[in-house]
């Protein structure tokens, strides 16, 4: 049986859940290793101390999963209700991605103790196992690899949407697996939206050029952002944004909170008083999926351990005008963080 | 200010509703026109007597709206906090997209009375006004176009992954909009997989070919299959599930339910013994989005109305061996059905 399935029974037998439900794509794949996105179709995986569970529509073939019971339904059948006639009685957990309608009928169908379990999947999926770990530094080296490509592509005269499309295909190439996210492609004052989405616009001279991207490998994900300059008029915000994210990976250590290493980076860029112009949290976990908890922000009081993975991304954005972004990913290994990320930030400068 | 968030109001005046919250992208952009996907970022449109609001990430940059007050929060603020502060006493609707992790966080900051409120804007979307009926017959007249296309690609030794990608680009040409699903392009046995996801499998002598494809026009959706023959062999079935298309679509008046049109497609199919074969609902309504209420199926007891826009599409699937479905749109116009696809059902046959 899947050794992260096994973990969650453990986790029945020790804690008040009676019941856990995931419905997650993520999470289901990290217990039963089944891929299936059911749309509106309800997909639901039940633990409890009768069994595990997995519930599912019959236009969805799925193969045997080693300690899983399979319940079919069709699509004149009430799923819910089938759901509620296998939960035992005491508390059920759910997790946090479900949505609202299907919650509402369970609890109509079946009163109890219901409350969002979703820390319990993501207590595990946290901390990454070796084998985790060595998918996210290989996610990381292909990603170092395509932004090396990408720099082939950049000349004046490109489209946005072009290099983010050419970015699409060179990552098919060397993945085979989809992008972790629409890749971020700004240029010029487009760099001072921090989610800005890439379109016509043409790279011209003295831009801004910022490439927000990463794939998969074996369904782990990649994520960096670097920032390329054509001259010095915004040396100076590049430099600070570097510094806070060296600075902030430096003082990563397993006594820290992710709270903590938020406000290394934040203090040091309002010190320079651009406090206002880093709008954003400083980074996020990753894994599985490209944002997974915990954020890296002002409110994360968790305390950093070996095996987390999460981005360091300190940015400053002047709306309308530029914006400077640095990205990497870290890996907390022997109490201290490993950089994913080999791309250089030294050397921001290119000639077109 | 926009005509559907007016009707929510009144609704608030003579419902059991205090407070309505709608999170869905689609609600908001029926609502607000606003089109934004914050991820895992909470934004909600909360309507009550004190007002229209919307909680947003700051991230996320929004236009003024007529109407509605924009409330921005930052990534380290408690936005399920700030939007209790604005609710009123009494009864609360979500819609029932809302992650559960949100729903259960509202519940611990605001005890009240909580359900879902889908069906107060599902009724709303479910009745296409005039404006909108106009982007549905356009949207199928667009796909109806790309079918007639896609056909000129379909040759011996093609890839369904390279039909596949055709037609998206065929899409992005003719509709500048995005597929309004990815489309489903199956070969052969795999027809008999009717959620088929298109891979390397090549097109050879004698293969169905099932192609299951829509796209958009001015945000709303298109969605038509048809199943092309290359010989004799499987005229049989396609017969059935083309008169089961037909049959349906006559019978479809104001004074019958959605669920007795199902029976009148299944029954038939039924009779010629592929009833077990016939695994889906006959249909699903469909506009903003391609699934929408409500299914045309055995426990839609809903009466058909003018206004409702929803799929046939009967199918026939033997696993591993082949497959047909037909489906068309229908939008129900002085009691009766007006097909949207005008895409040829009687010649089948196609030569390669």
């Amino acid at each position: 049986m899947n050794k992260h399935l096994t973990r969650m029974q453990d986790i029945i037998k020790n804690s008040n859940y009676n019941n856990l439900i995931f419905t997650d794509f993520y999470n289901l794949y990290y217990l039963t290793e089944i891929k299936i996105d059911s749309g509106e179709r309800m997909i639901a995986l039940l633990i409890n101390e009768r069994g595990n569970y997995l519930f599912i529509n019959h236009l969805f073939y799925v193969d045997n999963i080693d300690g899983v019971e399979i319940i079919y339904y069709d699509d004149i059948d009430d799923p819910i209700k089938t759901l509620s006639s296998y939960l035992v009685d005491g508390e059920i957990g759910i997790d946090g991605k479900w949505q609202s309608s299907f919650l509402f009928r369970l609890m109509d169908c079946h009163p109890s103790k219901y409350s969002n379990c979703s820390s319990v999947i993501s207590e595990c999926r946290l901390i990454k196992d070796e084998e985790e770990q060595q998918y996210m530094i290989q996610a990381s080296k292909d990603n170092d690899e395509v932004m090396k490509e990408i720099l082939n592509y950049l000349k004046l005269g490109v489209s946005e949407k072009e290099i983010h499309d050419i970015l699409i295909s060179l990552f098919e190439k060397k993945t085979r697996q989809p992008v972790s996210f629409d890749p971020i492609v700004a240029f010029g004052k487009n760099c001072g939206d921090p989610h800005h989405v890439s379109n016509q616009t043409i790279l011209t001279k003295g831009d801004n050029i910022l490439i927000d991207m990463g794939s998969h490998y074996k369904s782990y994900c990649s994520d960096m952002t670097r920032t390329f300059l054509q001259d010095e008029r915004n040396k100076e915000i590049y430099d600070i944004v570097k510094n806070a994210n060296l600075l902030a990976i430096q003082a990563i250590n397993t006594s820290m909170t992710l709270a903590q290493i938020d406000k290394v980076a934040r203090d040091y860029i309002s010190s320079f008083g651009y406090g206002e112009n880093f709008t954003h949290r400083l980074g996020h976990g990753i894994g599985l999926e490209v944002h997974e908890p915990y954020d890296v922000s002002k409110n994360s009081n968790i305390k950093i351990r070996n095996g987390m993975c999460f981005s360091i991304e300190p940015g400053i954005y002047i709306k309308d005008v530029t914006g400077v972004r640095i990205e990497d990913l870290v890996l907390i290994k022997d109490d201290k963080a490993l950089v994913l990320n080999s791309f250089t930030k030294e050397d921001c400068f290119i000639s077109l």
